[in-house]
């Protein structure tokens, strides 16, 4: 197959650099959820560490190149999660990080990062005036910017992952991956095609923003006005050219789900599998749920990647009854 | 010190007949916990695999040993999370598996016991009556009797978790363990007094299941009439003598919750960690929240040993409304 931008070397040698903390996490059947999806689940657990997201594996990738390099100073525009694990990864190496993020992110997620002792930018818009604004600052300031997805440390922390699923030779035939700048979907699906070709690559991202798929299928950028999507992980509205090359040569599918997927997925997770996460990592079982016939009988295994919530709107969507259930 | 009952070697050699999806679990710092208890919090997280529990340890090592000598069914007593780890490590060694419990156990853990392919009896009685029975069973069907914190291989599978504590040069000061029958801190204790003796081993128990911490300070088996208490994979009246006397060689202190700390400490763990755990599991949190003064400025790990919960039971404790916390 063509290249991506992705070295699988390159992506062996991270798991030197990244602290062991984010590494090899569990990823186990949870059958209490197969009897109700009618196929073999394997979850890819990412929440269990110091920022309860994956983002950490590339973050302190990209950390440790810095202070290589020499590097004092970084900035990136975040939803929350980059911005978390990049505060955590400067933070222990002396870098001096600074996070923009939309004023609208999640709150949690906000607390976090200046808990963390990162400088907070908020902009009046939405994620993506958030990236002008960092690169606007890494201009002006002289710094470096990380920018999700288009760097490629960023990828090849998220590929590690990726590692981990091979290594346990993949008896499963499907991984369902979180679909929003592409990082992950793009690291994971580069090690699963060079490594386990036979596996198939369902991206999934939300209807309420749909960039990424849209570009993927029509194999050119597509940019959406606005979006609307509870999962504030993903909700990006300008793909980046040179991820979406990468996408197009590794991914199977791009699907779309419903908000109510998710959100019933959000509520399975909880119900039936004693985990917490993040709307983002919901999109695997919200996918399954659209789509039982696709999945019927198959194994996937769905890499459940942040677990940042507001608590007030956590409770709000799992709800205190569970009789209510989508 | 004097010797207990377990064996170093064994436990050490026990990893290699142990399935690797219950080894080397999340350790991790939950800064996010920390300014709410006024101490350093690690996570290690025992809820992530395919019984959302410890106790797989354990029977992994029961059931391979058992596999050895030619044995094809064995019968225990469990509140529920032993059962489902012997169902689940009988079940991929051709093991038949038998499982006595309380009808008024979690309705959760007795459906998993049964989805595993165990046969489930249950008894008109609490745990200590199911472990009578049990030992019935086992003498009428001529089978193994595999009994939790009695049988070496409950404890030194536990034991492992003590390896993995070790194993990250220990920072800490405190261990907080749940305390059961007693396998778990016997063989998380064990460990940590044979290779980090300066770590102090703090037991945790609910005043309303007292028995093995009253035993533990009075140094000879005291037992209660009755149990009153969610936590019910502690909620024993009948401790083992020869498990006290290892308790008494490990353990430096045991300690009393109130129910309300046991269900602060379940909803600070999902409001702030995004973690599901069982009443058991939210002990050592309830032990902070109770002796703030005694942890403050300390480095405290606390083992969240188990997530299985009813739904139900789960929303009703930690509430729809986060405004009302304890």
């Amino acid at each position: 197959m063509q290249s991506t931008r992705l070295d699988t070397a390159r992506i062996l040698a991270a798991r030197q650099v990244i602290d062991p903390v984010f590494l090899d996490t569990p990823l186990y059947r949870c059958e209490s959820l197969e009897s109700l999806l009618g196929c073999a689940v394997s979850i890819k657990l990412e929440t269990a560490n110091p920022v309860r997201s994956f983002k950490g594996r590339g973050t302190e990738l990209a950390a440790s190149l810095l202070v290589e390099d020499g590097s004092r100073a970084v900035v990136c525009a975040s939803a929350g999660n980059l911005g978390q694990a990049l505060a955590w990864s400067g933070r222990r190496r002396g870098l001096d990080v600074t996070v923009v993020a939309s004023r609208f992110a999640t709150a949690a997620k906000l607390d976090r990062i200046r808990a963390l002792g990162a400088g907070l930018e908020l902009v009046d818009g939405d994620h993506e005036l958030a990236r002008e604004r960092a690169a606007e600052v890494a201009r002006y300031e002289g710094i470096r910017l990380i920018e999700d997805s288009l760097d490629i440390e960023t990828c090849e922390g998220a590929a590690t992952i990726g590692l981990e699923l091979v290594d346990v030779a993949p008896s499963f035939d499907t991984v369902l991956i979180a679909l929003g700048g592409g990082a992950l979907a793009t690291g994971v699906g580069h090690v699963l095609k060079a490594r386990a070709p036979e596996v198939e690559i369902v991206c999934v991202q939300p209807l309420g923003a749909p960039a990424m798929t849209l570009s993927w299928r029509q194999r050119r950028v597509v940019t959406t006005e606005s979006t609307d999507t509870i999962a504030d992980g993903v909700a990006g509205r300008l793909p980046i050219g040179a991820v979406l090359e990468d996408l197009l040569l590794v991914a199977d599918d791009a699907v779309l789900v419903q908000e109510a997927s998710i959100i019933a997925g959000m509520r399975m997770l909880l119900d039936h599998a004693g985990l917490v996460v993040e709307p983002s990592a919901a999109l695997g079982i919200a996918a399954v749920l659209e789509n039982r016939d696709r999945f019927a009988g198959r194994h996937v295994v769905t890499i459940l990647c942040g677990s940042n919530v507001d608590a007030n709107a956590y409770r709000r969507w799992v709800g205190a009854d569970p009789a209510q259930g989508p």
